[in-house]
């Protein structure tokens, strides 16, 4: 169920905030000790805000879209008296004395929070399998990674646990879990949505966004998260003259086959619905990952430092080995790593320039088993790590809002998906384009 | 002469730019082998471009404020058909291909280049003594610098070699050699005046601005770096009800006596016109140093990087040794130096909350004598090179604009001078303030 279906069933007395949030909270019962989508479920706070949703709508307080919306939240966020744990045995006990101000935001709009989900460790990778809580699993074959690092967050909508969640992204970690378990998932332009009671993973990269079931969904939790009232629904953007470009050099050289396939056939799809689609380049491409690693590990090196001197021993090896690397990195690289940012920042601003987005997929190959530290694209073996962030960490990168929709399955129901990415501090504009494209390919 | 009273007596016939330009020449002839303030004497172009400006004021073509005025530029700035040396040996042959954008602004205004200015090799320096062609010296002692890193600039001033100048200013470059020398100098708020075409010495930290003989002539020159046509005087901050706020902690702890005597004085003048003085306090100015080092030069190491690596002994020993401790900087202690950066930010926006503007001197020792590495501050040995950075730096690291004015000379006569700082983006309304301050301290 949408929040727009959600809404009107609502409002039209076929539903309760209460009903649905019970449904959430039954799936979560059900489901969690096999999917581990949750680190907390917070079932009673969760029916008391729901029973308090239906009696305000009763008594015509109605505060809009979300209003009585059961959601989830990424426990990287803090909520005043609850642990914000990142998943990490470090931080079970840091109880956040403050909503962050997202969160007040989400509780002034009525949503109502079912519990906070699990993630990659520190959000520090792509699996949510390193977590002090367990491997998050993907509805879709629970033998998967649900993507990450907001893993938890997308299982959650894909198992009906929740309507709506919030994630972060900081190399991709809320289109990589959209992509593996088919759901929408938006990272806004930077800075847009306040970091501020977010524990941080790397502070020039972070962004806060909504994972969702629908665009439309996403357009109403990304207003809420930014504290703004929606008075008018999403418009979308006309499908014939859309303008797209795919930068195929490096974006489209490593692809799963299927992964492929579904991205060619979408393409299809929106040219026959009206959309001009061309090609274009990024010339700097190829030093995407360097640039991003310099600066992300630099800065996670640098919130994590101490701790990592304290207690090594109470982060998961694969987290710790990232951050150590991280401490060896040089200030000078650092520094040429951010003029190399800018340079990349320029040439997705040039691509976008003639263009309403740029059209990619999310992610090289479908959510990859557990464990496995590398697949095989056609003959080559290639680390599972860096192939998830290839595609979506540019535009942490250039700060440029970017979004995952589903675009079909591989032959194993495994999801496939596309990402849009638009110019900056136009997200709403990305989220019109990205309406009409999901329209498309329905 | 000042540049008003210049365009005064041009437009009223008294004097051409031509005999203005020609007796800035003949003082660089006289002068120049001595002070060492130019690196290069442009004299024919210069006697060209004032003979052209003579005849477009007379055909009634006037430019404006600054329509043959002989200026100087540091040689950091591109100036087409010259080498930019940054005084090094290393760029004698780097031919500038175009006009540096401020540059381009300076001749649509009319000015008149008489030549390029002498500074500590690359920037990276107080005193302007390690310098490719040998150490700049102060007009007013010539055992002692001018200041740096933009001492020819400052020096070229106060002999009469030019009426304005055009310096750059990373951690004090305008305003240390403006305060040695007895001339204003003025740092912009950061990013205003374009630095394309200018050397970089940290890109985050590096400001262009103008050096002058008056508070009234620094805004003519900004204006025009700025593209800017100036229609309206600068107007003065009303005297009376003035609110400064002197930074003691930190600011005054390390202060030569005299020094500290002269600013005091002018404290005193300044109350009895009227103004308001009070004390706030930076609370994490004893970082300052620490965040300046990390930030500043790890961003010159990584300009740097490959030209240290393949010629090191074309670099002055000093200079090289700066820029070698700039490469062993780590990026997460590069990370941290720029969080501390956004801290002293915020506590620099908080002490000007309620102040029209900071006041505290710009330098704690008069113009030391060149080769001095250490200078006694009562009965304690300090170094030379962080004492002259000790009140300027913070600027460079917020972005506030600070301008140097003179205020009073020690017993040997030395200048002394007071520094002001104001609300970013309000450089205008700094200079209105320091208008006023310069009325009263004359």
């Amino acid at each position: 169920m949408t929040i727009e279906e959600f809404g009107r069933k609502l409002r039209a007395h076929e539903v309760s905030a209460l009903e649905t949030t019970d449904t959430c909270l039954a799936r979560i019962e059900a489901g969690n000790a096999r999917l581990n989508a949750f680190i907390l479920v917070m079932a009673d706070e969760a029916r008391h805000q729901a029973r308090e949703a239906d009696r305000e709508i009763a008594a015509g307080r109605d505060r809009g879209p979300l209003h009585g919306v059961p959601m989830s939240i990424k426990d990287l966020v803090d909520m005043r008296g609850t642990a914000t744990t990142a998943a990490s045995r470090l931080r079970t006990r840091h109880v956040a004395e403050h909503d962050a101000p997202i969160v007040v935001h989400l509780r002034r709009a009525g949503a109502v929070v079912v519990g906070k989900t699990n993630l990659h460790e520190f959000a520090l990778g792509t699996t949510s399998e390193d977590s002090a809580f367990g491997p998050a699993r993907n509805p879709h074959d629970e033998t998967r990674s649900p993507g990450g690092s907001s893993g938890g967050s997308a299982a959650s909508i894909v198992a009906g646990m929740a309507l709506a969640s919030v994630g972060t992204d900081t190399g991709g970690s809320i289109r990589i879990p959209a992509a593996a378990c088919g759901t929408v998932g938006l990272k806004p332009t930077y800075g847009e949505v306040s970091a501020d009671g977010v524990v941080p993973l790397a502070r020039s990269l972070d962004h806060v966004g909504p994972l969702t079931s629908s665009v439309a969904d996403a357009y109403l939790v990304y207003h809420a998260l930014l504290g703004n009232e929606v008075t008018r629904p999403l418009v979308a953007a006309p499908l014939g003259g859309l303008r797209l470009a795919v930068p195929r050099p490096y974006f489209c050289d490593v692809l799963d086959d299927e992964v492929r396939t579904a991205f060619e056939a979408a393409l299809d799809r929106l040219r026959a619905a009206g959309a001009h689609v061309r090609e274009v380049e990024i010339r700097h491409a190829r030093d995407i990952a360097s640039v991003y690693l310099h600066i992300g590990l630099a800065e996670a090196a640098a919130y994590h430092a101490t701790t990592i001197d304290e207690q090594p021993d109470s982060y998961t090896a694969p987290v710790r080995l990232r951050l150590e690397m991280g401490r060896h990195i040089l200030a000078e690289d650092y520094v040429r790593a951010q003029i190399g940012r800018e340079v990349l920042r320029r040439e997705v601003d040039a691509a976008l320039a003639n263009y309403d987005a740029l059209v990619l997929p999310t992610l090289p190959i479908p959510a990859p088993l557990l464990g496995a530290n590398s697949v095989m694209i056609g003959a080559t073996k290639e680390p599972v790590r860096s192939l998830m962030l290839r595609l979506t960490q540019l535009f942490n990168l250039t700060g440029h809002p970017a979004i995952s929709l589903p675009c079909g399955h591989t032959s194993n129901g495994l999801p496939c998906a596309l990402q849009l990415a638009g110019a900056r501090m136009q997200t709403d504009a990305l989220l019109g384009v990205a309406l009409a494209c999901e329209t498309a390919l329905r």
